[in-house]
């Protein structure tokens, strides 16, 4: 428990005892704790180590791309990853919002609307280097030393980099060493991949309208920069290897597909990409692959946007020198965030068989922080983490999918409850709801415990976020159902579940408030 | 339980049950069940009885207002609550979205934009008209007999009316009767009050611009209109009689009073309406009395919209015939929705001291058919009602105030943990964030278990919905901010709830994504 309470908290006295400690022998290492990266796992973790009284450097570099990408301090999240993203779906959603607008009455000039990409783009970078900034001067208040450089292992306790001044290289040692490097996106190895290609770590600060653009790769990635695209009236064409958002729940991945292929975005299905050349007029040519027809085509775009996966970016770690052990290009760590070495640590991207994403590294390396330098023991609970897709109707969903559930419990313990809603904003505009839809998974046994819940419509995070801390909190179908729904929202759907996949009623609504 | 499982489900098994007894006697009465009132609560009750095998008739009539106003079947919520108040919120919000849409960079002239009013009002009238049709339709399918016509009591078991044809009156007996007639908005006992101000009941099928417009009133009914008033470019002031959203948290209420006021929207505080009078240029001049400095004041208005408060409309029903118990102008029930006469009932907003919202009453009315039909024993369980504010930033709560939790827990027994938050999307358009703010109030002691959460931002009850389901499985603070956020949503803010209002901490958010 680390709540601000009346008396001093449990973490402050360890703090507090753990600052004696430091004071009362000089020092074996110039610090108690060196980070490797500085992004959302490293920063949390650093900031966090500080206030429990450690001493820290935190390292952070970022690597331009092939295209020559760069940004600043925040890592992946920050800069080319959540909030660029959220930004851009934002802008998409704001688009759509306008023709809304004039169904609703206002006397706006809806027709041929068009963004300006450049602008939009600015606006993105400038909101990114303002976090940038914020989250410079966070570091400086919480006294968290910073270099703006690669570190790399020399040994288990020793760091080498080379500072951004001088030429020479510099070492530091440390007691503990939390690596949090992240990832970065893959690209295919394919002739003009790399020399023509660009990825998300580009998108979001690229200098000229992306036009008709190839997505490669269909997970959520890519999903997410197809759609935004779309939105912003541009003509993506997403190339699916297999299927679609692989590891989540199948008829809800299904579901998405179809509903951004109602809204034009076109497929290329089980095809891989051959080649991408530059034509003489600018454009690119890439020749692909069916592999379910055998047979070749190609194709020609403005863009090309790699989104085939991330790598961890271990390559510059020296990792060897330390002994850590590694799994494809990621760090394995048991649940303890400890690599085989026992003092060095890894939270984050570059953890190999965990989460992506942002709040799980921030929680993650925070808890380790507490529990290296103020005694704490609890570990972080990777259960039941929420995430969104965010797609024009978004995709939110905790818990287990369909498939798990019936893997680990059996297809005659679970039931499955589903419906389709309509929400009350749509009808004005005549928006399409057949892609409305929202499910829980549950055991059949007793108050049915849920085991998954899976919503996909406006503002799916939204919905979803206070349902992961009810699942979390041991929720049944009992309980759901007899939870008061919040009218009219698309949220209060989950409490009028009723329809039983098994039952074949239809679960399509008929009436709405009563 | 009443949920579809494989195998025949106790309900069922009870309906037919029920339906065997049914058929082998001459039934005493013409119908097993009687509902007065075809709204939320009158339609659910009836549609879920008829679904267990009970013969039910409903009446549903609605009075026109002073000013003409009448609409179809579904009750306030289709008619002229929920819904439309939903339909006009969203309209004020994408005005808003426009001007947002040009700061994300879409080339739409966001200048001096203006609703169309009657427009607006007619979209809105053919969402509510196609409802009261889905509404019928669903009647006749669900085989619930319907009288377009306002029945009243001879006796506990015998209800009169006059039919829609002729002119004699018609009566019918019934073994129960269920009152749902709901209530109706009050009107002031001053001068002008029902010649010229009209209420909720005609504002969203008003055939003119109001214009500037006094809100008298400052319950949620009042906000929201003044708000949605606001956001299409109308000029509403409000009259507060003494406080604003009486019986909600006292902080968050305040903070929505400011909320309005950097809006632009203005507020009489203390003051009670005089008199209305409509001038010769046709609009109408108030007079008015502060209770504070006690003195009078008056002002020229285009529109008066009275929002003082509802009242239930036992009027008509003739219930002294039966012998029904009532106070002010509601029906008592106990907790099975029993008056004092053990066949008749009451749910929806004719109940004297239950919260007047869709869902409760919707919930209430299926579960009483449910007991008197099915042999349910489950009681609606009235604790932790969520709800929702639906102004510009919204406010959305479940369980108690933070004045609750003091006087029922004591104030060193409880921790509200607080927090200011800046959605991500805010920052382009650079729309304020003075008034995002959460909070939570727990129990100081073991997990701390929470006793309500309060959330003013966007969306708040989408955000909302899910945290009620988690507060009705326990939810502790210790749960909450081990739950793993989803990013960026503003949702995820309860996940980082850190500051408690006893440390004295500035509960004002530095970084982002770290």
């Amino acid at each position: 428990m680390l709540l601000q309470t009346s008396g001093p908290s449990r973490t402050r006295i360890f703090s507090l005892l753990h600052q004696c400690r430091l004071a009362s022998s000089k020092p074996r290492f110039d610090y108690d704790l060196v980070v490797l990266g500085g992004g959302s796992a490293g920063l949390a973790c650093a900031k966090e180590a500080v206030d429990c009284g450690a001493r820290v450097l935190c390292f952070d570099y970022v690597k331009p791309t092939p295209v020559g990408t760069k940004w600043g301090l925040g890592g992946t999240c920050v800069n080319v990853g959540c909030i660029p993203k959220k930004l851009m779906h934002q802008a998409s959603l704001l688009g759509e919002a306008v023709h809304e607008a004039v169904a609703y009455g206002w006397n706006v000039n809806d027709k041929n609307i068009r963004p300006d990409w450049c602008k939009l783009v600015r606006s993105v970078q400038n909101h990114i280097k303002s976090v940038n900034w914020v989250t410079r001067v966070d570091l400086r208040d919480k006294k968290v030393e910073y270099v703006n450089s690669m570190g790399a292992f020399v040994d288990g306790h020793t760091i080498e980099y080379v500072p951004k001044s001088g030429q020479a290289k510099s070492r530091v040692t440390a007691k503990n060493v939390v690596v949090a490097v992240g990832g970065r996106p893959r690209y295919p190895s394919i002739p003009g991949a790399t020399e023509f290609g660009i990825t998300s770590d580009d998108i979001f600060s690229y200098d000229r309208e992306p036009g008709r653009t190839l997505v490669v790769g269909a997970g959520y990635v890519g999903l997410e920069c197809a759609c935004f695209l779309k939105g912003l009236g541009y003509d993506p064409t997403v190339m699916v290897r297999s299927i679609v958002l692989r590891g989540f729940d199948r008829q809800m991945s299904e579901l998405l597909a179809a509903m951004m292929s109602e809204r034009g975005i076109s497929f290329l299905e089980t095809t891989i990409p051959s080649s991408v050349e530059r034509q003489s007029d600018g454009r690119l040519l890439v020749r692909f692959r069916n592999t379910t027809t055998q047979t070749d085509g190609s194709d020609v775009f403005d863009t090309v946007l790699w989104a085939i996966g991330r790598r961890g970016l271990i390559e510059d770690l020296n990792l060897e020198a330390a002994g850590v052990k590694t799994q494809n290009d990621k760090i394995v760590v048991d649940r303890s965030e400890a690599t085989n070495v026992p003092h060095i640590f890894a939270v984050g991207d570059i953890v190999y068989g965990r989460p992506e994403l942002t709040p799980v590294a921030i929680l993650a390396g925070r808890l380790l922080a507490r529990r290296l330098f103020a005694g704490s023991t609890q570990l972080m609970d990777y259960a039941d983490v929420a995430t969104t897709v965010f797609t024009p109707l978004e995709y939110a969903c905790v818990g287990m999918s369909e498939e798990t559930a019936i893997e680990k419990h059996g297809a005659d313990n679970i039931e499955v409850f589903h419906g389709y809603y309509k929400p009350t904003e749509f009808f004005i505009p005549q928006k399409s709801v057949r892609f409305c839809y929202l499910k829980a998974v549950a055991e059949i046994a007793g108050d049915q415990k849920i085991l998954g819940l899976h919503y996909m419509g406006p503002v799916a995070g939204e919905v979803i976020q206070g349902f992961a801390a009810a699942l979390k909190s041991g929720l049944t179908v009992k309980t759901l159902l007899n939870t008061v729904g919040i009218h009219p929202t698309t949220a209060e759907e989950f409490t009028r579940l009723s329809i039983t996949k098994r039952s074949g009623r239809d679960p399509t609504p008929a009436s709405c408030c009563s």
